[in-house]
């Protein structure tokens, strides 16, 4: 019996031509669109593929999925209370790490060659020669240490920076050089350079950085949000940026995206907004990650990047 | 009989006190300041350490000076016509390399990024979506493979990029992919996203970017040129960028600094300009660097960087 597979995605077309071509043994694409609303349920699929928030909506109607692969990192659609956990979920690791890294050491660098300010007085005609900083002997923490954390933390010793993580409870990171955990908040965030969020949505990391947290941070420290909005009390950022109390902040996530006309964050100073884009999926990447995983599931052995639908990721 | 150090820079009292600290055998400081002409040219120095410009105008009258370290990479002040040959020049290199990745790759990831152009959208309260580049898979040109091109190389390496190099002759940075010399400007030039220009100012690399090699680059290629501003021919780059017949240019170095309010870089559309800021001296770096200098010096060992005054660096 062939698996019969169901690719739910914007990026179907692209997908279905990338699997079809690499001739999985025994899988059928018995469907592929990017609609929910399209999907033949009658249809007995084993295999899911696709977006989260796509498959969500369908995935009840059919109990016969035994795996879906989301083609993102962040699964919150499919965690919702009520949802199934009766089959086994991967999601998208080790394909964002590389743009990752240049999404935040783009925004580091720019930061300590002060290329805005530089800009603006190039185009006053003002010759601006104050010397730029370095990242050389600055501190980086890394809020959450998966695969995307490993790939700044090693990106973040090759620039000469020392490079602390606070995670639940791993310490495997070799470019990491000092762990913390739990409620320590003053040690970790009070030494830091800039602080990176990679942390996924759970009930563990909703409103992590808030008033109280943020307020341990040096007021040069920079901030950076690549993981998800909810990790961050939005009010309390605005208000200590406003404030100087904080060097800066670039956000890629937001609490709800697109950011509202009328959300203060429009309006803070030393805020940078980038629309989500830190890392977008690269379909042949994706493809690849997929087409390994299959691999591994017609051989019966256990799947790259499982869920536990109990911590949420 | 002790050396007679005569220490001449605007950071002389910094030099002067950790060289102090170093404690060298057999090493007087003599004199230490900022203006050449304080100099007391009495002393018989046997040792200079400075800036080339302020160098270059009591050398003649210091005979028995031996050994110059300069401060600077460049020492053109010190190889104009008439000057002394008759002693052992060394340069600064190795203490730049690491400014220079941090100066290049900022600028590089804003333009893969689009950052100036999505923080002018964030200005307009829009949600800029749209997907940024990668460096990966880049092919990147560096014109110069010495100590500072060698550290730019590895760093393109770190970033998946692909790097070629334009040399006089010396093919040994492993991190290079392929070599280019003389007149293999079409096959070096027409096939690069990005080309940093790290050349030393010489009668053979003045103007070497003109109208002619300019024209061999694609369209949306980037100039970068951390060298010297005689490399680029200043008038043929303004025309290509206005002409839209390159992508977009960061320069670093000028024929004339400060940049003339006249001048039409001003002026130029897709031109950054950064005020010779890219790799400032670093005091420390250069202390250790004329300490390790002087303990070979002393021990009568071959010194590190030596400049060939007829090659010119």
């Amino acid at each position: 019996m062939s698996n019969q597979l169901l690719i739910l995605s914007r990026d179907y077309k692209l997908y279905a031509q990338a699997i079809q071509q690499a001739n999985l043994a025994n899988c059928v694409i018995a469907h592929a669109g990017s609609s929910a609303g399209e999907v033949p349920i009658q249809l007995n699929f084993d295999i899911a593929f696709g977006e989260p928030n796509l498959l969500a909506s369908v995935l009840p109607q059919l109990p016969s999925v035994r795996w879906v692969q989301s083609t993102w990192a962040g699964v919150e659609p499919l965690l919702a209370s009520g949802q199934r956990t009766d089959y086994t979920l991967t999601n998208a690791r080790g394909v964002f790490g590389k743009l990752m890294v240049e999404y935040v050491f783009g925004y580091l660098l720019a930061h300590e060659r002060r290329i805005f300010a530089r800009w603006q007085n190039q185009n006053a005609q003002q010759w601006d020669a104050r010397p730029p900083g370095t990242l050389q002997g600055k501190r980086l923490g890394l809020m959450g240490v998966g695969s995307i954390g490993g790939e700044l933390a090693k990106a973040g010793v090759f620039f000469g920076m020392e490079v602390w993580g606070y995670t639940r409870a791993s310490e495997d990171c070799q470019a990491v050089s000092r762990y913390f955990h739990g409620e320590q908040f003053a040690q970790f965030l009070g030494n830091l350079d800039y602080l990176v969020c990679v942390l996924p949505n759970t009930q563990q990391t909703v409103g992590l950085l808030n008033s109280q947290t943020l307020a341990f941070l040096p007021k040069h420290a920079v901030l950076l949000n690549v993981g998800r909005g909810k990790s961050i009390d939005e009010s309390a950022l605005a208000e200590h940026l406003t404030a100087g109390k904080l060097g800066g902040a670039v956000l890629d996530v937001f609490v709800q995206e697109p950011l509202p006309l009328s959300h203060p964050f429009w309006h803070t100073p030393n805020l940078l907004i980038t629309s989500h884009t830190a890392a977008l999926s690269d379909p042949l990447a994706l493809t690849n990650l997929f087409v390994r995983n299959y691999q591994h599931w017609h051989e019966k052995k256990s799947l790259q990047y499982q869920v536990d639908f109990h911590l949420g990721y």
